[in-house]
Formats: C-alpha cells, sequence, structure tokens
C-alpha cells in the first residue's frame, strides 16, 4: 500500500474545470464562491477567467486568472472538476511542482477523483481541515531525441502511445529497456503506461491492470504483427527506449502521443526514452481502491 | 537493474543432478572429480550418493551424500545441472539459508542457467576465483490456513497456481490484496507468479511478461468464466490472498502446487496467503537477459 | 438466418426436468397435468417417474416412465424444464431420433430456452396450436479409436474437450482437419465446439463467438504452451481427428469430455474422430437472437 | 474441402507484377516471352506497359497494355508476379469477371501463391496442358450508404476495417447481422474478414483463423473499449451492416479500408453494408494447406 502524506490546510486554491466549456461551470462558481467566503485564494485557467460572467460561471472579483504554462509556484492545491481525464490533464500543469491534485467527478465512475459531485462543499470542508492527504502515483519524463538532439520532452501521468497516423501502416519500433534490446515490435503502434494509465488504452490492446504501488512501466504493442509479443512489464527506473526504425521506403506517418493530451509528429529514427519522472503525481486518493472501482465497472464481484 | 553481490570463493558446494537419473551423471561426476582435485569439499543429495558407481556415475570418496530435507548449514555455492527446472526444484531446498544458486545448462535454451554444458570447468574455474556474483530474485512465501488454522507452508521461485482437479468445475476463489477485495474469479484455476515464473504457466493461461528486478506478483486466471477478468500486476509487498468459496453444492475437487513440485489438495474454505519471502533467491543470472532468450526463443529481434 | 420448420401438434410428449432434483418438479408436476387434461400422452425419465408422489412431484396416472437410454419412438416433442444444461443434457437422448426440443427456462438468463418460467402453459398451447418451430442446429459426432479399433462413441450438441487429469503435464495433440494436419498443440488441452457451444468453454478459452447457422466447427487450445497457437475456425464437413502423441515418458492422465456430461478416459496413442453429426438438434429457437442475449449478458448495447 | 474445378488452356494470359516497380521486371520479361513463344495473348496493365524497354522490363511486340478499370472480357488467366499482396491488388480488377488466378511468390512465404520464383515457366507449363485448377474463395461485396443514398461500392477478398483517422478517438460503430443488432462497438475500429483475409490485420487484432471453404465473415474489434466485446464469426449470407454512431461531438475522423487498397473517408451517419460477392475468387490454390503455411511461419509442427 502507498504511504499517505497529510496535506496542510491551503491558502491558495486552484480550480481546474472541465476544458470544453460550461458542463463545469456551476461547480466552479459555487467552489470559488465557498473557498473565497472562507479566505482561500482561487486560481482559474487564464481562458476559465475570461469566461466569468457568461455561461453561467461566476467568480468573485479576487479570483485571479493565471496562464496555464507558466503557474506561480505559491498554489497549494488543485481542485480538478470532472472526470479522470480532466484531472490527468490539469495535473499535467502542477504535478512537476509538487501542488497535489484532488478530483471531483462530476461524470461516470472513474478511477481518480475523491469526491462526488455532491461532495464538493465537503472536498472544501477537509481541506481546510488539513483532512486530506495525498499518496504518489509514478509519472513518466519523456524525451523525443531526433539527429542526436533533444527534439521535444514532456510528462505522462497515464500513458504514452507512438503510432502510425492515417495510413496505417505497420511501424517498425525498436525497443530497449535500461540498456537492453527488448523487441523490435512490428505493429499499429506501442503503448508504455504507469500502473494509473493501465485501465485506459493498454487494457484495450490486451495489456494487464497494473495496481498502484508499483513501479513498473508496461510495455504493450497494438495490433503486433507477431503473434509472440505480448505485453512486457519492466521497472520504471530502468527507462524505456523506443528508436522507429526503418527501411526507410513506404513508411506511413508515425506520432506520439501522451495521455492524450501532447501530441507531436514523428519522423523515422526518432528515439522516444521514457523513465520515471523524478516529481510523482501528488494525487488524493479515490476512497475506493482501484480494485472496487473496477469490480463495480466490471461486475468482478458478482456471485 | 539489479545489485549483483560477488560470491567468495565457496569451500563446500553441492551439487544437484537433474531428478530423472543417469542424464546428468556425467557432468555431475566431471564437476564432483574436478572441485575435489581443487580441494573443495562436495556435497550431493543422498539418493544421488546412493547411486555412486553405477549408471555412469562417480564419486571421489570425499564426497558427501546429505539429506535435501535437512542439509547442513556449511554450503556456500549450489551447481544445479540440467535445465531451468532442475534449478528451480534445487534451489527449493537451499534459498532459504541463503545459498547462492548457479546453473550449467544440459538441454534446451533457459531463463536461468548462466552457463552451458561444455562451460561445466568454467564455472568452477569462475567460482573458485571469486568471479561469480548473485541478483536477489524475489521468492514467494505460502501458507495455506484452514479452518482458522496453518495447515501447510512453503515458497515458490515460479509460481503458486489453484486448479481444479479432476472434475473441472469452475471454482470460486475470492482474491485479496494488501487486504482489499480485488475479485470473486469463476475459472478454472488462478496462477499467482513472481517475475520469474511469469514466462511460464502464467505465459500460456495470457499471462504478460514481467521482467526480474520488479517486485511484484501478478495474478492470472485460468479460463476465467468472465471476460473481464484480465490478468493483474500488484506489488508483492502487499501480498495476495485466495479463498475457496463456495456455494458447497457441487464443487469440484482443488489443489494447489508451486513451482510444478509441491502439491497439496485443497477443501472448500481453505485459505492461501501468498507474500514476498523474506529470503530472495540468491542466482547467478544468464549472461543473456531475459529479453535476449525471450528474443531467442520467440523470433523477436527477427526483421 | 437458419430456416424454420413448424412442429405439428404434438400427440407424445417428454418431458425432462433438471435433473439435480426437486428444484424443477412444480414445473414438472403442472406441464403433465395440463398436457393430460388436453388428451396429450405424458412421458418422462423412469428415475424421474420413481420420484412421483414425492417432493412436490405429482404425475397423473396416465404418464408414463421410460429409461432414457431406450427411448420409445413415438415422442414428438421434448420440453426441457431448467437451463442451458437441461436441455442439453436432454436433447443428447433425443437429437439423434429427430425429436424437437423446446427449453422452459427456471433459471438465469440462456441462449438455448424460448420460454421463461411464467409461460410454461403457453408453451403448451403453442405446441399443440402448431405454433412451434424448430431450426437445425449443428452437432457432432465423436469417435475414439483406439489401437486401431473403434472404442466409443457419442455426439455433442456443444462441445468436446480433451485434457490433463490430475496431473496438469502438458499434452500433445496432434490434430488434422480434412485429412491435412493442423497443429501439434502443447497445451493443458482442447475443445471442438460447434457454434452453439461457442459462448460456454470456449469463450473462457479464448476462442471466438459463433454465430448459429455457419456450419464450423472452433478448435481452441487451452494454455498452449506456444503463443502463436489461436483458435481455428474449420469447416464441420471436414471433420476434426485429434491423435494423443507421445513421448510415451512422463505423460499425464488424459480424458474426453462431451457437453461436460460424457466423460471417458484417454489412453496414449487414442485418436478422437470429430464429424458433423447427421442429424442436427432440432431446437426451438429463442425469441431473442444470441446477439441479443449476449448483448443483454455483457453489456453490448449500452451507450 | 473445396471442390477444386480445371482452367482450359488459356489464349490469353494478363500478367499483373508487383507495382512498386522493377522487382518484378525481370520475372515478367522472362513470362511474357515464353507465352509469346508459345503463341499465347499477353496482356499488361498500360502502366506496365508504358515502362517497356526501361528498367530492364521487355515485352514483346505483341504484348497489349489495357487500363486495370477497364479490362476486355476476353482473358483467361491472370498470372500475379510477386507476393500476397500482388495477387491481391491484381485479382480486385478480374475477379467479378470470373477470370481465374495464379500467383508466383517472388518474396517471402505466402498464403495464396502456387508457385516460387523458380517456378515461373512451369507455372505456364502447367497452364497450357491444362493442369491448373481453381477453387471458389469468399469474397465480400461493400456497399457504403450515405444520407440513405448508395455512395460506394467496392469488393474486398480480404478483408475490410474501419478505423479512427490520425486522432484516435474511439469509434462507436453500431453493427448487424442478418437484420438482428449484434452489438455497438466501442473502439479503434472493426475488421470484417473473410476466411482467406482471417490470417491478415484479423490475427494482429485477436481475431481467429478461419479456414478456407467456410462461408463467413469474421467480425473483430480493434482495441475495444469494453472487454467483453470478442471477436464473432457469421454466416457471410446474412451480411453484416455496420453504422457509424454517434455522439456527433467530439468525433474522430474515420475511414473505410478495404484490402490495403480502397481507402475512402467516412462521414458520421454513414453505413457500411458487407455481404458474401456473387462471383467468388477463382483462385489456383498453393500446394500447401493454409495449415501447412501456418505450421511453416508459426512453428506449429515442431516436437
Amino acid at each position: 500500500m502507498l504511504p499517505l502524506k497529510p496535506i496542510p490546510p491551503p491558502r491558495r486554491v486552484m480550480l481546474y474545470p472541465r476544458e470544453d466549456g460550461p458542463a463545469a461551470y456551476g461547480a466552479a462558481t459555487q467552489a470559488a464562491a465557498s473557498l473565497t467566503e472562507r479566505g482561500i485564494a482561487v486560481v482559474v485557467p487564464a481562458h476559465v477567467h475570461a469566461k466569468a460572467g457568461t455561461d453561467g460561471l461566476e467568480l468573485p472579483a479576487s479570483a485571479v486568472g493565471v496562464e496555464i504554462d507558466s503557474l506561480p509556484d505559491n498554489i497549494d492545491l488543485m481542485i480538478a472538476l470532472g472526470g479522470d481525464g480532466t484531472l490527468l490533464r490539469g495535473s499535467r500543469w502542477v504535478a512537476d511542482m509538487g501542488v497535489p491534485v484532488v478530483g471531483v467527478n462530476l461524470g461516470d465512475l472513474g478511477f481518480l477523483s475523491a469526491y462526488g459531485r455532491e461532495q464538493l462543499l465537503e472536498v472544501i470542508d477537509d481541506a481546510l481541515a488539513g483532512r486530506l492527504a495525498w499518496e504518489p502515483r509514478l509519472r513518466m519524463a519523456v524525451e523525443v531525441h531526433r539527429a542526436g538532439e533533444l527534439f521535444a520532452r514532456g510528462t505522462a501521468v497515464n500513458d504514452v502511445y507512438i503510432k502510425h497516423g492515417q495510413i496505417p501502416r505497420l511501424l517498425r519500433l525498436a525497443t530497449r529497456v535500461g540498456g537492453h534490446d527488448l523487441a523490435l515490435y512490428k505493429a499499429d503502434g506501442l503503448i508504455v503506461t504507469t500502473p494509473l494509465g493501465s485501465t485506459a488504452y493498454n487494457l484495450a490492446a490486451g495489456g494487464p491492470i497494473v495496481a498502484p504501488g508499483t513501479e513498473v512501466f508496461t510495455i504493450t504493442p497494438i495490433c503486433p504483427h507477431s503473434l509472440t509479443l505480448r505485453p512486457v512489464v519492466v521497472a520504471a527506473d530502468d527507462g524505456v527506449t523506443v528508436t522507429w526504425a526503418g527501411p526507410t521506403a513506404g513508411v506511413s506517418d508515425g506520432y506520439l502521443t501522451a495521455d492524450g493530451a501532447w501530441k507531436i509528429g514523428l519522423l523515422l529514427g526518432d528515439e522516444i526514452r521514457m523513465r520515471a519522472a523524478e516529481m510523482p503525481l501528488r494525487l488524493v486518493p479515490a476512497k475506493a481502491s482501484v480494485f472496487e472501482v473496477l469490480a463495480a465497472k466490471m461486475g468482478w464481484s458478482g456471485y
């Protein structure tokens, strides 16, 4: 089981409502008012702040809009208002800074959100009373090297996948773990997932479910050409390196996607290096274990 | 990557030839002679010692036969002469005592043996020169509790499986991890495997390959009744507990097997507790990584 | 879609209640009374007839008990009272004679029963009004040849599997289709299934779902040693022959099971020949298609 | 087993060399010369004819170049020079006209080509001696309906798949078989394959191997969101209809690909109707059965 670290009562809270518009504005309005009333500073993404007064979004005058990619360093807690996807996307901006994240679930049953919609004020109560606590969750640091030089870098809480583009030709992906050759995958693509991401795309592609608290990455090919290429679980410390190998004739286009949010086109020869990020995600865990959520989603407990 | 610990030159070596008879006696004869010549004490299992002078087995007069289940505590190294199975079975007797094990492979390509047949004298040279080193490999401690009391205990280097007997009725196996319910498996059976055992029965049943150096157990159902019951990877520290659940009518017989070697019949209600053994297996690793062996066995590297 | 053949109003009906005792006796009592009242002769298995007057089973004086393995040839319809398993087992005794079978489901949702418990009198109404119709469903004729001679024969509506016994050693099963070698399976066992049986053990072992109306057998290995051994769908007309191949040393025990009901021990060298039975099962189909049942059982239709 | 129909000695033969240029021109030069010498008319695709005199391609003066999409109706035989892909693509143009196709394999082991490179003159000998014979192989007729009208139509010898485009959002694919709802697939896409195509993309996506001579389509989802959505085998006569279902917000782009050769973009709401083509592919089968090829490719026969 993972160690729980208490979160001191926050003085500045970032609200991160679901990105696709007004659906989460009611909850954001309510949370902003409650926090402000209780003397806690409220921060929201600038694009949300710009919407104040429209679409049902009301923000106190004291609420501050901040550019999501250059956040101030004094945020004590992020409250994500939406589903697992919202929490994942919101956490991308604060995880490196060690800001703990808690989710209020506005939609379907998920794995990450600790609170349901009707508990919006309860999470604020709990935060202010110092009753929240976070667990570390393995994240991935990703680098793309092109022609020997660092071309791009990012992080992933869930997964990274490398996949063909519109023309579904097989990619040849030479994969190394801890400096040793693992396999040359000939496949539609390849998923490298953290334990957190194991119940997402990895599961659809045939990978195993991996419990939080394990320090492993799982490498799962997507529609591999060879039937012997099965999912492989490796120590996160060893790192995973994938090179888009030739031949150069008849190749497809390829791209890399991290957490379904960060996407870049790849060139033949690009090398993608994945390793454990230095700072884990500081997640306020759901009260239900991943197994209880799975049992509910999948009917595992039924007699 | 796993840390390597050097093995000091041994003064007493146990030879463990393959169990099914004369096939490994030539190698045992040669190794015993070479060790004795160089002043190293030789120990063999009593049932092997009893065969000396027959079937091509010659042992020096100084070689000692010992009961395999009450070994002296002064053995410095076990040399297993056979394949992966021989090494697994031999290691069962010495792993708890912290005796390092090295394999000389007399058969097909395997994952565990560090030396090939033609290297029989080389392993002795390396041992006496202090050039051998071991890596820790996760082992499993297993307890069977019946009617609230400890009924049996054992260990597994590879895997434990719980399965129906001759009448192939579904077993209902209530499974807990770290004190939380995981799932009620309705299946032919259930495999719990260490990383080392992941390429054995687990792979045939649809489980992932798990690299050495990860501290995880993998739980893989055998022919599960529900399609949502997929392999699950959990932290070894959390432990896995399986209870053979009812109903009591129409049940099959059931049994537990560890490493294909230790087998006991189960009763309805039995609880099987698996956790990381305190003492890991001290294995002299093969020079080829598990991935290189897989690549060779499965054709992963081919263009 | 399969052709539907109307069933003329029956003059003699066999009731086949679930085998495990009184659970289905209420329904049998009710059906026997209704049929007798309406002038239809009632037949039941002798072991059921012997229970009349006990356990809530009441039979009219005119009801006849018959030995299940030497049925008279004047039965016009079998009504199975139970679940899919009851219908399967009941049909074993009448399918070769071309007697149509209709199921009244007393338990969980199933694939085979056309009527629910509350429709017990409705099925009788429909039968007497000539409103029932049957579809042909592929059955399997099975022969076991030992030392060159026919040793046993039987049929299967669902599936045949060949599997190790209590000692779970790999079986080597040399398999031929239409006179051509298919594969040498090294596995816990092998399932050969009709379309009807494809949603049973075959599905748990990783096989595909096969729609009724296809004239195919599906061959699915159980925990195959080689990852390339995938399920294979073949024309039923070609037949499937499986030989339990050596080596002779270290073999397990093996057995064959048909429809979970007929079980015989196998010897090394036994050859099992499976082909389409001449007489298909004449089944009154469920109003819901197999897909609708699957959708309900598995949540396929959900948005 | 499939019936074999003899092919009378041809008077006009179409040569179809691999499309990607000079690789197959040597074989085409040799075949064209041999046929012309023996008084058989030679036809080649116009784009090949235009290359005569370059890249090592020499054609007799009498050889005729024809537009591939408006072939004359007097072709008696197509000889495909290349691998399985070449034969598939070549057959697209002649299969509807009932022209038999025979492959000369210039590359890796394949399933479709009856002759190897060194047998180029042998196939001509066999053809002229009337020793060739074809088997019928199930093909698929495909229609795309848009807004209630026929938008496009084509055929497939191997498979049709419907898949997301560059943005890998889940597609919702409402699927019907024989007029009944099968399932609403939420997946990266869906493959519908003939028996011939079952060893291609279908196998990589987890589908079964389907023997030639079965009149079935196999429906295999690509990375389905739900673990219960397994491959389904249905009677080809029943047809398969797939509708790209909403919701309309946040949808990906989608497209349809037939035999990897014919590709069209899809719009939400498009309905794809697949049924058995009236004219099967008339294929001169490989001497080795599909099982022997599989055994060789996959090592199925090894002890």
